[in-house]
């Protein structure tokens, strides 16, 4: 089958997205919160970063695959676009191009789109965050980019070193960008939630000045791994 | 001649600055805007950062070549300055220490200067945000600078990957630095203000949800280029 | 003797803190005064950058030493803590994990320490924010960190390039972060008063316009070096 | 289910490996062609190479997830070598620690590996081109490291930004690393070998001068671009 | 006029390429020698790196304009090639793509060419090694790239920082990429020669156990900018 | 004092070496045995490369402080220099100017010197590596220095993230750059001979195919860190 071979030209109309109920649950979470409710797994490289500090996004995630230096595809991915998606937008190569500046924004925005993650760059940063729309990008990039080659609309994509599959969850802000895989959407914002109800008992011990030597036991396995105190 | 052999050690006092009117036309219109208007050219590297968000300049270029560690002819260049200049400075190699700071800025304000651009390192980033000089530059470094080395004033130099010429007008942003030659100034910013008025009316579109795939009219390149929608 | 051989597993308690008056005084001096004022060492790379743009941090070093993506060590420090120090993190290699969070940002506050310094990364930048507690660091990185191999606290690290013993000075700002060593922190502290108290002149001058040409005397040693002014 | 929320810690023993004869044949062909042949995906970053240049590697995959500075796993992975594997190891950050050296290149070759792939660092890299054992990797790193925590074994793991699932076929050489996905092998291999049957053909039209201009008809739609000579 | 603003569709066919004589007389000397004998401007950035370690190209250039991951122009620029020219590629933007290969590098050397310079990815490095054909490039990328966009070929362009005028010339080798504007050819060739008649007499004195304090004279020098020696 | 405040302008002639019997000694391991021998730490950054592939250097340091852009302390450090010494040149700041050319490594081999060990750039590589003078950098560099300001020598400095004390023993080869403190020179060369009489009965082991699970008795430890084995 050239499918399988031959992954640009492609546009998926159906993609099963995670569970609302779970999704709307994972976007009370920061990601750091969400990264450790999943094991560790999922997130996407240090140099995504948003182009606005307090940027926050939250969506299932329409995939992209750009071609350097060519945006044609987030045209067409615009009409694939639901309520609640974010755009996931990869490369076939590194390239730090101005993909997407304010009027594709307003034109997601329009169709729903709760944000962009792509690795690669952006421009008009003045006007996105205005309009307080929430962009993670590797780069911003005044340089604007063709119409002229294929790629593909929700097939999977390794976005800046994460595999994000359409239809996950995509959960961003300040400490970074995680994945978290449709089907184990609401299990993660379950863990999610454990994990933070344990925190503020632990932050009250630490402020009172309790060691964490002393809060998490870690004398004795220091001492057995030879840890040795000098004056 | 000497001349084209030595680049360094050399002041050019009289520059062809671009025209004032098209140097202030080209103030209102953005980084991006300008570099699509002047057919995608003239762009620095996106490196080149702001040292405070909201940094935003817009003049004739007063360039500098600078040896690494030494900022001696930051000091020459401080003499050749006018009204609207802003100070575009090179070095011979890469190099991130701290040319320039609050006194500086100072002495570059006093002068005339509209905000520095500089393939170098930075200081003072406090006292420049609180003056509101607008600097960008490829690195922030403490580290202060010799004055030992002859460097030049008005030659043309290759800043952070583009040409500039003195008197050429630089126009930088959130989005980046462009670089507009002297002599097509005018012409640049007529193209400029042409896509801007364009703008308004997609804005609306995309916003009321018009798709930019009809909008653009991308159906039918798309299908002729060979884009399958699949379910 | 294992001990220099092994510097992996050590904690020192006792050691020598820069003279609080010294500290209290370079607190009021910005990184680049006060490298200026020491001869142009002990800086940081330029990569170190703070999480929050108006963090500031000056105080005694607690130095800690790091395995990649292990931050074990850090619960250690914590308890070597007093009112006024600031931990330095450097890790045994090159490595951006999230080191710390606000639960470590919490016990290090309640145990006195006024920031941190780390080659590494760090995470819930929000809440940092939010805690006003100041941290800089070479990345923001949401992956946290396993608890299972010893390094060691108070020994001398290289951070960032810099060389950090214990009980030295440290002083971070929007310019970077620089190192005194506790046996001249006076001696530098009065040297950044002398500065700064020499440089309001100086402004002053330069924003009347005077040159810096003039004010320095450079005209002379440019011409010697064989400055040429063309037109 | 913990599985797939952890899924550090796990070894899966049977995996389904491409079929020999496809992978013997993929051996005759280069990257670039292969590449080609698949339709442009499954390149891995620039920033593999191999320790000596004339490295050459094929075959099936197994796979390791590694924990910074710890290479636990990469003996656990030494077991489920067969005859005719390419180890490809990811870390579940960016690290550049020396996880392999030559004793591990004696193991894995025992073990009948015909190479490794590893998005960190190695060392002995004088001994690994003695034995003529492949490795490409991103860093030469002569530190060890430690064996505390667990990765896993056989899990799809993303490898210098190219998904790798175990059984995929591996091909490395001076132009980079492919990942072949097993299901398409010998469909892959196949292609491959047509474009290579093409090639010669064409090689043997440019060195007589003819231009590429003619040979691929690009006249008129270079002209139809807008293509525009002067003098 | 279009022709400056939009510099992307263009191919100069005339140009006024450097003396050959001059070009033969460079190709005598090392790049540090020439990048010396100019006054220490034209060189390319540091990662510019030969493909294989013998590597050494001069001629006069012909400059071609790439978009990022898009060739079309390295084939315009064939037929532009006279023998004894060099291709220097610049691309519109950072991009490590695979613009180049075997066959191309057949084509280009049965019209004439004496190398490549390519501020982009080049693949086939096996054969361009058994080739003997001389490129240097800050990538290598088994990556190709589509025909889809214009460039241009011998217009001005930067390539890895350095300005490039079609028929220049352009000298490289293990020490890097330097660029030697066509009109002081001869002369940068007669400064070369005697810089390095005057090394071999350098060379022996310093064999013989001189120093260069005491065979440039720097002792008095050194002692006047403060010098201590201390024991 | 002014000495620890102003550490630019000192030379120190009479360093303590490590013992020529340790050196010597040390000279017959590979910076991988004597990193793991030490307790791992002392290594460099992996940025730091041999100029040709098998170059190897083990000698005694001579450190040297440069400032950007400028070489002239290599001259002063030259003179310093005694039979089994190896350059150690550290910069105040990140710069990769060509610091070093064959002309220098003529003066410093006449001199006694073993190597150099640059964190910054070299040029004449062809010169070097038939010359077969061993240079460890971080950047090949055609570009030339000035002679104009005061660094050091025999300082402690901080190279490429490692301390190095002058008489310090420096070995580098294909794997990297180790400092090991002249006072355990000797104990440091005994643990790399234990280490390395270990391992050629490992070696023989894992050839026969004897697992490292095993060998290391890893099974049961990995086991209890909760390793599954799925089919």
């Amino acid at each position: 089958m050239n499918l399988t071979m031959n992954q640009l030209g492609i546009v998926k109309r159906n993609i099963v997205r995670a569970d609302r109920v779970a999704v709307d649950k994972l976007s009370r979470f920061g990601v750091a919160t969400i990264h450790e409710a999943m094991g560790r797994v999922g997130l996407m490289h240090t140099y995504m970063r948003p182009v606005y500090p307090s940027a926050h996004a939250c969506g299932t995630a329409v995939t992209v695959l750009l071609h350097p230096g060519d945006n044609w595809m987030m045209h067409v991915a615009a009409e694939q676009l639901q309520t609640g998606d974010v755009v996931v937008a990869a490369c076939t190569t590194d390239n730090e191009d101005g993909f997407f500046g304010d009027l594709l924004a307003t034109s997601f925005r329009a169709r729903g789109a709760m944000g962009l993650i792509i690795d690669g760059g952006v421009r008009d940063v003045k006007d996105l965050t205005e309009m307080n729309f929430p962009v993670f990008s590797r780069a911003v990039n005044a340089k604007g980019t063709v119409k002229a080659t294929l790629g593909s609309v929700n097939i999977p994509v390794v976005c800046a070193g994460a595999l994000v599959n359409p239809g996950d969850v995509v959960i961003a802000d300040a400490d970074g960008v995680v994945v978290v895989p449709a089907a184990i959407a609401q299990q993660v914002a379950d863990a999610a939630e454990a994990r933070e109800a344990n925190e503020a008992d632990k932050r009250a011990k630490l402020a009172a000045g309790v060691l964490g030597l002393d809060m998490y036991k870690m004398r004795e396995p220091l001492e057995k791994a030879g840890l040795k105190y000098i004056d």
